[in-house]
């Protein structure tokens, strides 16, 4: 087998900080165009088309700009576009485009209906010139180099930054400027625990299922890891927020269940150490992706988060060792971690 | 172990025929009324807070609203009005609360703070004297007397036709309301087919997971079904559209791994016939519910719908097997059917 680190995936994880550096660095004039425009028209609805990975970034999206900059953000169900062909009115609405590829004929018609409505369309995507970018009227380019690894990693985390840096030019308050400014240095200290997190992956080499919890701006990170298990390990991994979990699911733990819980510091914190109290009470094991010193002392197991990370940055970071960990346990079971099976790079789903 | 006729779920689960017939043959004046004042007020955005199965009503909403009614529906995050306290802009949109028992605070908080911004606010509960039907302008009550297992069954069945004959209020077209009036007829048909769902269901008693998959309206019945068998039947059960299922977890599926599709006949038709394709392939076993001859032949398990149902309320009858079969094989589990371990009536997220 290939050394890991021959892999494209575990170059493209570790292109991110890079990338994020200069997403963050580098004035984004497609990102204020696009907020001006937000401003001017006096937008307040977002109407988010994606999938897989991409959909993960709009569940990021929906918690951001919520909470942020007031937005209702509404979660597309293409087929209402592609095979009920019974579009929603979409006039004073943001209609905006996540795809990697910028190919998927499902979300590109989603832009298309936009347009024909004359709403304002965007698309966030790795390819400017792809179908997805020609339907929107502002293009915010990924600018994250071609993603080899079917599992995508690098271009999750430039959706999510470009969308944090989206919801700053939105917000105009120097704090968020701020918090945006120190994002790469806490990523870089995320990528100090890559051996440990390697070892952590071992104990897992049998597990055949488990949950992923993660509530508010970390509800999509619950998803994305969960994908990236399923995808990398085929481990039956089902995602949670917090609330909905212990509204029934939970019946579902007995000793030793698996419960990877992403709860960094912020107001999710007392919620997320009684859900956690609650799992372990059924004797399952809960794996932490946490920097609250209070939480990771209930856990025999978890990875350490650098302290100081502003909440509505966490998931960016949050998920790098959740990437990683899906990338050792894949490898330590022998797969192949840049041609999963059942895979396609584009999502053709009409 | 008490007989399964003596229980509160197999009660509940057979008085659903009698309540939707109430439903769809008298006047519900309160539905009217809300039609009434969307279309005076021009509303086309709607924002919806549940939790749970309630939630899947939610979903259900979404397409049907979109499909039959050109309005966006956006499923809240409740947490952005009871933790981040930073509730998104709601005038000049509908803000729905549907809950069975009214009480859950969370989505309490969220119809007050419509009432606050003065937004058009409803509630669909089964108390219309909860907290939740005082903090909406317009109450749709469910009528569906006390539910007293754990497990939601026909206060589900009444939601989802409070919104169908709200969408048909809305539509105002004599093809909906026929649509409407045929509905308890077929209900009856499918209590016809009970013993066999009781056979079918021993075949599953030692399943650990499988995956429930659904699209389009029926999307909304793959998250009610995956629910029902992890509450009931603790199973781990995974919900999914089988657009999402092709990218990415259909590589967890190998030999023998259930997958329980719900394809009543409609324009998913296609769509759904090339993904049993491909799950067979991967030698998996798919469990079909469906009415679709075509569809049928091509599995060895299914449970047969009857034919002539109308897309848009297939969604009401293609559960009420899925419940039957998640009740017989709780119970030839031997688990106490009403009082499934990890669940409460009443959701008390914050």
């Amino acid at each position: 087998m290939k050394p890991i680190e021959e892999t494209h995936l575990y170059r493209e994880i570790h292109q991110q900080p890079a990338l994020i550096r200069e997403l963050v660095s580098v004035p984004q004039e497609p990102i204020k165009a696009l907020a001006k425009q937000i401003k001017d028209r006096g937008i307040k609805h977002v109407f988010i088309a994606a999938r897989g990975t991409s959909d993960n970034a709009g569940r990021y999206a929906k918690y951001l700009l919520g909470a942020h900059n007031r937005m209702v953000v509404s979660l597309a169900a293409p087929s209402l576009f592609t095979i009920y062909r019974q579009p929603p009115e979409l006039t004073n609405t943001l209609v905006l485009g996540i795809s990697q590829s910028g190919k998927s004929p499902d979300i590109v018609s989603v832009l298309k209906e936009g347009q024909n409505q004359g709403a304002l369309t965007a698309a966030i995507t790795n390819y400017p010139e792809s179908d997805l970018g020609k339907a929107a009227n502002i293009v915010l380019d990924l600018q994250a180099g071609q993603e080899l690894s079917l599992a995508a990693t690098k271009t999750y985390t430039s959706q999510l930054t470009t969308l944090a840096i989206l919801s700053a030019a939105l917000d105009d308050e120097a704090q968020t400027q701020e918090d945006l400014k120190m994002l790469p240095d806490k990523i870089d200290l995320i990528f100090e625990n890559e051996a440990a997190i390697d070892d952590l992956a071992e104990r897992y080499r049998y597990m055949t299922h488990c949950v992923t919890i993660g509530r508010g701006f970390n509800y999509a990170s619950a998803f994305e890891f969960s994908l990236k298990l399923k995808e990398l390990t085929y481990t039956i991994a089902e995602p949670y927020s917090s609330a909905d979990f212990l509204h029934g699911p939970v019946a579902l733990m007995d000793r030793g269940f698996p419960a990877f819980v992403i709860a960094p510091e912020g107001k999710m914190n007392a919620e997320m150490k009684m859900m956690v109290e609650k799992v372990q009470n059924r004797l399952a094991e809960v794996i932490l992706i946490s920097n609250q010193p209070d939480l990771l002392k209930m856990v025999d197991h978890s990875i350490r988060l650098p302290a100081g990370i502003p909440e509505w940055l966490s998931p960016i970071l949050a998920i790098l060792p959740a990437q990683m960990f899906a990338m050792y346990l894949a490898h330590t079971r022998g797969f192949d971690v840049d041609n999963p099976r059942g895979l396609n790079k584009v999502t053709e789903t009409w």
